[in-house]
Formats: C-alpha cells, sequence, structure tokens
C-alpha cells in the first residue's frame, strides 16, 4: 500500500526515482525478488510497458516490418561469430546443465539479436526479390551481467524490441534510419512527450561492427544522458561474417546492406518516470495511462444518493472512448487521490452529493487546476482537459529539456556544467571520427571524469566551428556533451 | 517459397503436420533453427500465436486478472521447494555461468511458474481485504529438457499463459475453475472451433501438490489426445510450502486457497493445424487469421484497367471491418491461390477485367464454394461469406470429434479402437483416485500399451455403471481411455 514519496524530486533524484517506482510508491516494480539485478513488473508498470510496445509495433508495421520470434538460446558458434564485431562475451549468461546432465555444447541467453538472426537469415535470402526484407521482434527479453542494476535503467534481464533489416542498397539503408527517426519523433515525442536529440555517435562509440551508430538521447533531471533506442547502420559487414547473400537479375551473389533499430523499452519508461513526474509521483501522457480516467464516487450515509452516483459513474465509463477506472474500494477519497496521482492517472473526476444536485462532476488534471463541468457535456470536457494534460506535459518538459542544454566554449564551462548536473552541453569539437578526434575524446575524459561526446547532429556536415575546447585546434562540430547512465 | 503439400492427411499425418507447419508449406515454424528443440516462430505462424494471446488475454482480464510480468529465472532454493510437489527438476535447465564468471547459485529457467510466484505472493499478501489475488503473465517462455521435440505440440522452448489465484475459500477456488472451463468454452470452441473434452484427470495424474488437476483435452487427427489447459485446484499445498497467509478480521493468519490456470498456446495452435486443416493446408477459423480476406486482382496487359481493379481492390479493404490483405505480387494469380489455400486465409476474392465490367467480384471460401457478388454490396457478403467459413469449420470439427469417440463395455474394444487410432474410447473403469483404481489403471497400461485414462466430466458423481472393463470390478464411472502426446 502506498504511503508516498518522502523526498522532493530536486533534492534527491535518486532516492525519489527509487520511491516512485517500488510497490509503495506508484507500483511499477518490485526489486525485491531474490535473483540478483531481476525485477518483477507490477501490473501498472507491466500495463505502460505494453502500450510503449503497442505504439512500437503499430509503427513497424507500418513500416512494413514483420513480426517473429526467435529462440532465447544462441550456440556459442555463432555468438563467437559476433564476438569479433561486438564483443558482448564479457556480460553474457550461459545455460550449461539440463536436469542432471551437462550440456554437450554450452548455450547463450541473448544479449541482442544479431547473431541468433542473421545465420537464419543467411538461410532465407536467396534472391533480390526477397529484398527488402524487414523483420522484428517484440515483447521478449534481453540478458546481460550487468554489475550495477536500476529497475527500467539498467538490469540482468530487460524488455527488448529489435527490428532487423535487409537491403539492396546503402541508400534504402539510409532511409530507413530515417524512417527510425521519425518513429521516435512520433511515438516519443509526439505521443509520450519525451524530448531527445538524435544523434550519430562518434565512430569510436558507435556498436562493434557497425559502419555508424544513431541514437535518440534524452536528459534525465540528474544531469545524465539516457540511450532510448539506437539504430545500427550495419554495411555489409554482417552479411559477410554471416555469408548472407543474394543472386541478383544475372545470378550473381552480392552482400547485401543491413540496418537493425532497437528502441529501449525500460529507458523510455524511465524517461518518463524522471522526465514527467513530481514532488507527488508519476505524470503519465494518455497515451501511456493504463487508466487515462479515474472516477472517484464521493459517498456517504445515503444509500439511495450512493447508487446514484455511482450509476452516474458507471454511464460515464460507459460512454467514455477513454480507459476509464472507477474506484469504489472502501477507503477515505483522500487517500484514493492521493494513491492516482501517486500513480501518474491524467484525469480524475470526483462525484458528491452536492454533484448530483448540481448535475456536474469535477475534473481535476494531475498537472493542476480543478473544475465543475456538467454532467451532460462530460465526455467533451474529458477529450478537453485529458488534451490540456498532455499539452501541460509536452510544455513541461521541452521547457525542462530546454534548460538542460547549454551552449559553451570552454573547457571550463564545459567542467562547470557537467559537476553541476546541468545536463548537455554543446562545445566546439575537433571531430566525431578519427583516431585524433578519439585522443582528443580519451583526454576530455580524463580532464573531466564521466564527460562523454554524445555525438552530432547527423544531418550536420563538418565545418568551420570555431575553437575545439579540448585541444585547441580547429573543430569540425558543435558536438553534445554529457555524462551517461 | 511454397512447394505445396505432398502428402494426403489421412495417410500420413505426421508428415502433413510437419510439411504444413514448414517454410515450404504454411510458413508457421523454421524447425532448422541450430539449437536442438527450438523454433524460430514466422511471421504467419507468429500472428496467429499473437491472436490466441490476445483471445485469452481478453478474456482473463474480463474475469478480474492483472498482467504482471515475472523473471526467467527461479533461484535454486525456490525451485527446490516446489520439487517435493511437481518434480520438474530432470527438465529444468540450469544457467551456472556469466561472462567468464562462475555464478554463486545456479539458476533454474522456469519451468513454469509456480515456484517464482508464490514466494512473492507470499511478501505481498498481508490481509483478507487483498483477497481475492488474481495475477496472470503472457507471452513468455517455458523451458523444459525435452527429448522429443515437435513444433506446436513439445519443445526445449514454448509458449506460456498462466493465471495464478488466491482465495479465501475453496469455494471460490472451486469456482474459479468453473471460469476456466467457461473461457475454455468460449475461446476454444466459441471462437476457435476446436472440440474438447474437460476433464478432471484421476487422481494419479494430477499435477504433484495440487488436490486436483482439470483440464481441456482435444483429440488430433492420429488418435492422440492433446491437452490444451490445465487447471490446478491448489488447496493450500503451496501457500503452506511457500508460507503465504493473510490476516483475517480477528488478526489471525490463515493459509489461502490457491489456483493456477494454463492454456497451452502452442498446443491450441497444433490444434487448429490438425483438427481444420485439409490436404491443401491449414485452414483458420477468422479469429486466428492474420489476413481474414486476400484479395488477388488478376491483373492483364491493360494498365489503364489493371489500376481501376487495384482502385477496386483498395476501396474494398479501405471499407472493410476485416483483416484485408492485397496480393500485388509478380506472380501468377493460381500460384497466389494456392499458397493462400496453403496458410488458410478464410476468403479470397479475384477481382478481373470480367469482373469489373459487370461490376462484381469473386468470392472463394477456403471451406468451398466460390461465387460472384456485386461490388455495391461486397461488404456485406463478405461479413457473410466469414460467418460461413466459421461454421463449416465447426460443423466439420464437431462431425470430426464426435466420429473420434467411441462407447465400449469391453477391454478388446479398447483395444481395436486404440490401435486403430479412432480416438477417445469411453468405457466403465473401477474408480479415479485411490490406490487400487491406479493400480488398475498400470494395468490397463501393461495391456494396451499408450492407453491412458484421461479422467472423467468433473460434475459427473461416482455411481454404478456397469463393470469395470479391466478390473471386472463394479466400475464407478464412464471414463475417457486414449493415447496422448
Amino acid at each position: 500500500m502506498s504511503k508516498g514519496i518522502t523526498v522532493k524530486k530536486d533534492e534527491d533524484f535518486s532516492e525519489w526515482y527509487t520511491q516512485v517506482v517500488s510497490p509503495e510508491g506508484a507500483q511499477l516494480a518490485d526489486n525485491r525478488y531474490d535473483v540478483k539485478g531481476c525485477i518483477v513488473h507490477l501490473p501498472w508498470g507491466f500495463k505502460i510497458a505494453r502500450q510503449v510496445y503497442r505504439y512500437l509495433e503499430r509503427e513497424v508495421e507500418q513500416e512494413g516490418h514483420e513480426p517473429m520470434m526467435f529462440p532465447l538460446f544462441i550456440n556459442k558458434k555463432n555468438l563467437d561469430k559476433e564476438e569479433e564485431h561486438s564483443g558482448f562475451s564479457p556480460e553474457v549468461f550461459w545455460t550449461t546443465e539440463a536436469g542432471s546432465n551437462k550440456l554437450d555444447e554450452k548455450l547463450a541467453l541473448r544479449p541482442t539479436g544479431e547473431t541468433q538472426i542473421y545465420p537464419v537469415y543467411a538461410n532465407w535470402l536467396r534472391s533480390h526479390g526477397q529484398l527488402p526484407m524487414k523483420y522484428y521482434q517484440s515483447r521478449h527479453m534481453a540478458y546481460r551481467y550487468e554489475t550495477h542494476a536500476r529497475p527500467f535503467l539498467r538490469g540482468r534481464e530487460f524488455m527488448f524490441f529489435e527490428t532487423h533489416n535487409v537491403f539492396r542498397t546503402h541508400e534504402e539503408a539510409v532511409a530507413s534510419i530515417d524512417s527510425d527517426k521519425r518513429i521516435m519523433e512520433d511515438v516519443l515525442r509526439d505521443t509520450f512527450k519525451i524530448p531527445f536529440k538524435f544523434f550519430r555517435r562518434p565512430s569510436w562509440d558507435s556498436f562493434l561492427g557497425a559502419e555508424d551508430t544513431y541514437v535518440a538521447d534524452t536528459m534525465m533531471p540528474d544531469g545524465k544522458r539516457s540511450q532510448l533506442s539506437s539504430t545500427h547502420d550495419l554495411g555489409t559487414n554482417f552479411a559477410e561474417a554471416f555469408d548472407i547473400t543474394y543472386a541478383d537479375e544475372e545470378g550473381e551473389h552480392n552482400y547485401p546492406y543491413q540496418t537493425c533499430f532497437g528502441p529501449g523499452i525500460w529507458r523510455i519508461i524511465a524517461a518518463v518516470i524522471g522526465v514527467h513526474g513530481d514532488d507527488n509521483g508519476l505524470i503519465l501522457p494518455r497515451a501511456l495511462a493504463p487508466h487515462q480516467v479515474v472516477i472517484t464516487p464521493i459517498l456517504f450515509g445515503d444509500e439511495e444518493v450512493n447508487k446514484k452516483i455511482v450509476d452516474v459513474a458507471e454511464k460515464i465509463k460507459e460512454e467514455s472512448e477513454y480507459r476509464v477506472h472507477i474506484d469504489t474500494r472502501d477507503k477515505n477519497p483522500g487517500w484514493k487521490f492521493n494513491q492516482w496521482e501517486m500513480k501518474g492517472v491524467p484525469l480524475r473526476i470526483e462525484i458528491g452529493p452536492r454533484d448530483l444536485e448540481s448535475e456536474s462532476v469535477i475534473l481535476a488534471k494531475r498537472t493542476g487546476g480543478k473544475q465543475p463541468v456538467p454532467l451532460n457535456n462530460v465526455n467533451n470536457e474529458i477529450r478537453k482537459k485529458l488534451h490540456e494534460v498532455d499539452q501541460d506535459i509536452e510544455k513541461r518538459a521541452e521547457t525542462y529539456f530546454s534548460n538542460k542544454t547549454h551552449t559553451v566554449d570552454s573547457l571550463e564551462d564545459v567542467r562547470k556544467h557537467l559537476e553541476n548536473g546541468d545536463g548537455f552541453v554543446i562545445a566546439p569539437f575537433i571531430d566525431v571520427e578519427g583516431d585524433e578526434a578519439e585522443k582528443w575524446s580519451n583526454v576530455l575524459q580524463e580532464k573531466i571524469p564521466g564527460a562523454q561526446i554524445c555525438g552530432v547532429d547527423p544531418s550536420s556536415e563538418a565545418d568551420d566551428v570555431g575553437k575545439c575546447v579540448v585541444s585547441g585546434e580547429k573543430a569540425s562540430y558543435n558536438v553534445y556533451i554529457s555524462k551517461s547512465y
């Protein structure tokens, strides 16, 4: 049962986050499961995750990706092929026994899908007529042996989503990266109201085996960036490693170009918690709220009046296009208000005996503001208020995000902002590829522990943008720098 | 690409099934994944599975079960607690290593949820006010070290669904078993058109640790029963083992009663394949068909006519309430008809130049029958024909099922029918509980290898029903006997 949140978000974000997530808070996850790094997804948290999945599934299917499902296990031989590329092996869980037998070959639990999917693509792909080949898998879990775990930020088991795409040309691969960016704009920014920057990562921070890595990064209130999706331009590297080829019109065998796209379901939830929440708990955009509207009947002694109030509530629910819940539990209304506020329900409706008399109900927005509306217009008012809550959330989030971004031109100012937890710093930097630039990135990290070059806007071209704040040389880009999870 | 099915269902069911499932058949699963006992779910198979999940999720949520998600891993201590009850340990996969480390304690991959969920229920449950407690998890996989694997019938990794319920009284637990039966009636029989019998298993075949086990069994064409769901009446056995208690109004701690319900997603798909399919492949009820209607435009040379045909197809799709797919691939229509027939699409629409002239289209049902309908009434006709296909499927399935059930009164006739692959045999048997009855059940198995007592209708009471076909003693029940997967 909820006890309320005992710290302010601004004063101790980490503790606030832990409390909001917990069974005593918004009841998203139970962190006490007795296998380290694994959580139980509680109904409220699970339903939010399910909404995130549904929006992403709808988008990628509209873009022509077909759903499928691969096994959990990857055999060692295939995983080792990727090791040359991506070096997941220190993080891999291994299943080695079954019953009382030792398995002939130990089996990896998938850390990500490439090494299980691409050998099968090599079987499937025969001819150019099958291209583009676009599949995805969703609602499965991935496994990594992480040292530090936090619900929805990092875990040994976490929710996964991945598209894996094969194209004839590199141009098509690039176009699919634009489409992934568009999906993030539609889902993350427009629907979940999470502001983010879409970056091309510096070459030294790309996925190993990828030509380039593109990400959607948001900023958490503690000043650390959180990666919400990645798209890898794999070139023909994996096709060559896994011998994926297609016959062209002349019967010649060619390596196709590949991309893969992975929005982080957990990270998106963490961003919703962190960016939108306030001292009273979660605030959910209407797309994600398991209950978009909660009606609390205010019941006193008179049975007949009570019955009428519940009837009104049920009629509203029945006629609504939204996910409406009526809370008839035997608790006092104040307790209920607090609980649904903590859980982030966008709109609360109160109906008491006096409202019944005046043929009105009270609408209270999670983002503030409470007013009576006439019963005969309640559905329009619900629609309007839910829209307002989304607008409030969006406006706050955009303000928050722009306050978390600072443009500077000296290393000292980079340091000040990062040490202060101010978020992103924009500063001129020598380059985002090449050994020389990577060396200066390492120097930056030595001088400001934790400072990372997030990347550049993929549409920006190298230009003379002043002096690099680290090397003092001519800078090629204004890059984003931040600390990171 | 589809090659068609080369055997007749009646002549070699096993080979027919393998061909239908395969990438060359209806493209449900790829069995060539290089970890033994694990399959890749192909898009067509995955989407069918997703429909099965959606119907079950809707039903159990309507019954008040809340979704949640537990980790894959179960620690050894908790799994061992169940071993006393259910003896899964010979079938359990163990994860013992991560990176280059040996784990301190090896972790089981869940064979089923009881031993991971009930220790957490012990944390959650405090007071009678929280009862009933009804949760479920869905779309996850379970793992068992099976020797023989067949897609959708048995695998080392398979699709799982489970509700776990806690009640104050045994009466409520029993009522929930009735509700599980009702769900199976609604979903399996009324929606997916799969006939089944709902049995109480003999006591010696109940889940260990359960007071009673109830199942929905169907009959496959090779004369083997397939269990499509199980509901266990756990009494207070697991509550006692995992120390789950609640405080009543007086503050006294009591053990609650528990049930769990597990429809087998895979087994349901196998039943749809086996019961409904014919020599040409799969036949899908409209609830499960990823495409309920496939439109094949018959395109010849004239570009302008072709464009008009495609426009008509798109208009039909746009105005339809069903899942309509337009197949514009550059293949001949006959090839397309065969492929969609193999994949079990309930309704095919053909539109050619002549149809355009007569302002009609051709509707062809997967269960037979093809006729032109006027374009201005096509939506009503689609609705009507889809309904007819479901009726055809249902009628065939009911006839099939009743032909697969024989009532006999001698062991010799039991033997004849079972050896002949005739399906269920109803015969008088001494009892379905007690050591004496179990002994005679063993005698039955010795005399007719593979013969199993499936169970009795849970609403039937023991009565004098003639002489037991095995012992010759007074029989208490007419039981169902069959071979089994």
